[in-house]
């Protein structure tokens, strides 16, 4: 279960204005990078909430210019924060290619692009990721683990999933196929990749309803796609809860051969013999 | 697996008339109090029926009176229930502010507000909750603990559950947006927020087709979606299975041979037949 | 895991010419049997097949009567032996009131009903449910234990369940209550029946999109409900599959105290310490 | 976990140019294997997106030649590495009705038929299967492992699967019976076989909503099917969940102390320190 974790006080520089800076801009032990971290958290909210309103027709046609200033306005304030954190910290590649500082450099580039492509302007809700800094503003050392357990479970699964997705597609390409010539290009399965949407729609049990077979044939497929695919969904979560159990156990490391595999009632060390204290 | 609950029995005044309706109105030992229990529990089944049917357009026009009427004067019982319970019982805000006593006061506040603000009328469904009475009344001590096995199962897990929704709710916003842009404002996706309605009915499987994807780009993102949605559903169901299970055993060392395998009601160890103090 | 099952050799009659038709109408080692029972077998398979094909108007129009006379042959033969079945056996109680007695029972009457009352004609359906002799005819022993294994599990985690199933009507009957006060009456919302119905097929995941929230509020609702019933769905499966788990260990039984709830793995009756051999 | 492999080394021809064809063909440890391998999936790949695409009117108007073309060029190339494959093995029937042999001669022989039949065109699309060549290409020994992990687990429940589905389609006949004798062949319940069809729909949750109940007792039914659908959709994934995890371990037994919980890879008991023979 181990994560790599970039250690922060690598970072820190020794002393002057750029440690005081550093402190409330990278930590929020003090009062100070408290307040700074909150007020963060609250624009970061406020301007995902804006990015999301703003397409609204009637809202765009009425707020427009207002929604486009405060958004300027705190995009200019994260452009700020993010030169403050490289100014102040001490490795400065070490932050900006680190996850946070990319997420930090994404979320300001975008607007900055939208001035000239104003398509780009929606990649900016790209910044929503920076709620993730939640974890370390409010300390939540327990979710954090918990939210590590869930990330390093998903991953040591992640071979048997792909494995199971491999599967699938070329099942659902069959499938879809299948129901094309069945329906012979009629009742929206207009074309073979038109089927395929529809199997994946259908095996995943989504059922937009938006193409369904028309022919006694289609159907009778249908159902034994469905059947099918109830019995399949069973696969991932088996994959998935079996990978959880395991991650539960707290393995002991034995002291004599270091061997860490031991599982937690072991009492002697299931490589070399040696008693576990 | 610790889940607070009330003793009733420090409530119970000490004798004289409030011990016997408090034995009729708490209790369902005595006869009195079994047939007050079922005549309560038929009033609130009657009353929760009653203010569902009552919505059909076609039963309103009718029955509109006979309904208010029925309602009236089960709200009129429910009060004086009450008021009963208040004044037999012989720490008034420990029963005021307990959970049932909380669902007692707001299942006739909602039909007194009503009188001078009709939307409220329908809020009166919050009555429902007092059929959680039924486990006393019945004396179903078996389902009861089933019943918090699985809210302590659900709380244990609940952190996790918050994390995972957490990652949910950011993935959901990103693929909502990139929907938005994707399908240009177009089948139905004329906002942000309308396209995250679309990306949860779609991750969550329920799919209900008022919103589906009509551009090509938009079908194959949709497919990568329902896919990874397919593969996600099984993270809450590891998490709650693997809690269950961790409920299930509370496992007993033994002092001799250590053996932590022993079930919670064993009385020697099954490895080396050791007793178990 | 103990399923009671009546034992079919208290029926057998000991001699003469009960005990042969016996031996063809109930057991399947002889050859008469065997071919007793694979033509039983077809009969109900195209029985059902029929009754289900009868009812689309095209083929009903043109063979209508075909039908009709081949349901009247069949069902005659099944009468036929089901008084066989009585006439033979021993004790005639045991059989006409065991599940498959009524089974057998319940597959000839609609027919003769539906003569006087045409709409008891589909009732017939039931006689389906005969398949399920199909596991003695093939002698499907391990499908048979695997099948009770089933049904066992079920059984047990039954109670569970119900207790799941009552917090799921209690919140559903709030949630459509909620919803059409929100939605006020429209979109498909037309009354809390209608809503509480919308409101199942959301959080099971159905989602046929019949009814769907039209107003902003409500698709917020609606996506908290969908949010909730995906984090809800794992319950059910928590439940039912530690239950499979648990059903899996076989439980020894100690030979001195009795005890039959120890592990599979146990040395030592973990009741009273004794040996297992 | 035994899944019958065919060891390729029986195959390989002892030396001259069908052993050099044969390394090239069969195996990729040398360069020129290699090359051709990757080629070939590249054309495998291109070949099934082609069938795809070229369904698609818009494409098919345009391009119907061309992808004609290269269709026949590469079902050409595939022919010829098919009989390069039988002429350069050793023991040809030993390739030939091998699964990779059969899936080799299904990806040739739909275009040839389709030659004549064009109905047959689709049916090419089995080449896809062709893709799980990949395994051997990229030596993906560890996803290869987890494949058949995948499998033998699913092999292993098939069983109770069976069963269960067995349970499924009489619930799912006999609902749909009923539900056709409730909505009285109105509302898309227009014969049994399509209420049927309906039943599959909603209790596998896919529910497109091309058929949805219209009558209030067929609503009330629904809601029943629909909880029923969500208990009952547990039974497959408890079913494949515990055989992963019984999958998982092979347990070895301790021959001093009788524990039995030791790991697959345990060379002393984890609980008395005995070396494990």
């Amino acid at each position: 279960m181990k994560v790599k974790i970039k250690s922060e006080f690598d970072l820190i520089p020794e002393e002057g204005w750029r440690r005081k800076i550093y402190e409330v801009v990278y930590l929020s032990e003090t009062r100070a990078g408290k307040i700074f971290d909150i007020i963060l958290l609250i624009l970061i909210l406020t301007s995902t909430v804006l990015l999301m309103v703003e397409t609204i027709p009637i809202i765009r046609l009425q707020y427009h210019k207002e929604f486009y200033y405060i958004e300027f306005f705190i995009t200019l304030i994260f452009t700020a924060e993010y030169f403050l954190r490289i100014i102040c910290v001490k490795d400065r590649d070490e932050y900006i290619f680190s996850p946070l500082g990319i997420i930090d450099f994404l979320s300001i580039v975008p607007f900055y692009i939208s001035l000239f492509f104003p398509v780009w302007h929606f990649v900016g809700i790209i910044r929503m990721l920076r709620i993730l800094r939640i974890f370390r503003i409010f300390n939540l050392a327990d979710y954090m683990h918990d939210g590590k357990f869930i990330v390093s479970a998903l991953r040591h699964s992640s071979r048997k999933i792909y494995i199971f997705l491999l599967f699938m597609v070329i099942f659902i390409v069959i499938i879809g196929a299948l129901m094309y010539v069945i329906e012979g290009g009629k009742n929206g399965f207009s074309s073979i990749p038109q089927s395929v949407y529809w199997a994946v729609v259908t095996i995943t049990t989504v059922g937009y309803g938006d193409i369904s077979p028309g022919t006694p044939l289609g159907k009778i497929l249908s159902i034994v796609v469905m059947l099918c695919g109830y019995s399949i969904i069973a696969v991932p979560t088996g994959i998935v809860t079996s990978e959880f159990r395991r991650q539960r156990k707290n393995h002991i490391v034995c002291n004599r051969c270091g061997n860490d595999d031991n599982d937690d009632n072991a009492r002697y060390c299931k490589i070399c013999g040696e008693k576990i204290i």
